[in-house]
């Protein structure tokens, strides 16, 4: 079976991704200082907790600041929208945009995240300016109450490939094992039929198993908790690392 | 989900089992001091393994010194038929049978393993035999080649139960990442339609996330490795357990 790593310098197959999740910027700096002291292959900072949202400026310079005490660690820069679990913010979708286009030309952030659900016009924006800059683009669906049937995921991970996509990412709440599986195998048919690397998660108690082990069915890249979390069910990096450390033995 | 533990003293959920794979009564008494040290929860003593399997009075006392040995961790005895991947013995079914019922009146076992594709007059004079005694009965089903589709495993963990088991055991071997899937299915299905507590795994590299995560699923054993493996895949009982508790603490 061939896994696609994620498209960051040096990435392993998977990377373990930490949220940064802090409000400020002295805060943010102190998060990132003691999470990259545990190694992740990449940091998200999730800007929808950032009080400074409002000011792209303000943006840049704390991306910068992030940056500066990421031990080199490449940085995937997420605005998630409420509707898809994140913060709300007080930004309406072009000025979302228009940070998109700041971060993606000050070329501090490696990957950009951006979700498939947003207006056509507005991704094909996203996807074109992060092009531009050689920043690469996680295109982005979540569902935090159910899990879709396995041929919906499906046609989730092939709309972001169609998106222009450089990565696609699926993360939904299950209500059973079943659904567990079902993100598993459209987890391993994507790998399969897909040319970009995918990443998929099932969120929650029930989902933890695909934490840990959802990169055996393809899945490039696993979140894991540096100090905070920023989605239901992650576990802590060491732990993740080991439990990943120790299948990879066993494969 | 209802997850049904093993019919054994203080089962855990999931239970680890470690086998015991030594030749003679001495050596098989060193790896039983050296494995119990690692606490499984249950010890199951390969006696197709045993240089003296020939020789019933021998099975019996070298049982009896594992069980000494023990540190009160309860005995699942199994002969692996060479069929099913166990080591070639001197013996026919009939001295086998023999040697259960032996097994069964010493009481010194808490449970014995037979595979369900034995005869069926074998299997029907295990099961009366065991449970006259009170010991609990795992019927059995392993395909070292291939992994059968999801509706022949089902039939399998039904077949068991329609046998008499106490549990119902499936092992096989993965061609690719789809076959791991089938087993989970199939486990999770029988968790839920049958009675008696299901155990599963898939083998070889492909399937050590199974021996993980199969609990998760409803698999109520998983097998470890404290001294020597008697299985391709199995992983050590310190990993397992801590990767085990890693899962729970994230459920």
């Amino acid at each position: 079976m061939q896994m696609r790593a994620l498209p960051i310098e040096n990435a392993t197959f998977p990377v373990i991704c930490a949220p940064l999740v802090a409000r400020t910027r002295a805060s943010l700096v102190e998060e990132t200082l003691a999470v990259s002291a545990k190694k992740p292959g990449l940091l998200e900072w999730r800007v929808d907790f950032f009080d400074g949202i409002a000011n792209s400026a303000d943006v840049i310079e704390t991306l910068a600041a992030i940056r500066d005490s990421a031990k080199g660690i490449p940085i995937l820069f997420t605005r998630r929208s409420s509707s898809e679990g994140g913060e709300r913010i007080a930004l309406d979708e072009p000025q979302v945009i228009a940070m998109y286009r700041a971060v993606c030309e000050s070329k501090l952030a490696a990957m950009v995240d951006y979700e498939m659900s947003n207006a056509p016009a507005h991704v094909a924006q996203v996807r074109e300016m992060s092009a531009a800059c050689g920043v690469k683009l996680v295109l982005s669906f979540h569902d935090f109450d159910k899990t879709p049937d396995a041929q919906f995921l499906a046609s989730r991970f092939a709309l972001a490939q169609q998106l222009g996509a450089d990565v696609a990412k699926i993360a939904v709440m299950p209500g059973d094992m079943i659904d567990v599986l079902a993100l598993l195998a459209a987890t391993l048919e994507a790998n399969q039929s897909l040319e970009i690397p995918v990443v998929s998660m099932v969120m929650g108690s029930l989902g933890a198993v695909t934490r840990l082990c959802g990169w055996t069915f393809g899945s490039a890249m696993t979140f894991a908790v540096g100090q905070s979390s920023s989605a239901p069910g992650q576990m802590p990096i060491e732990e993740i690392a080991a439990g990943i450390a120790m299948l990879k033995r066993a494969r």
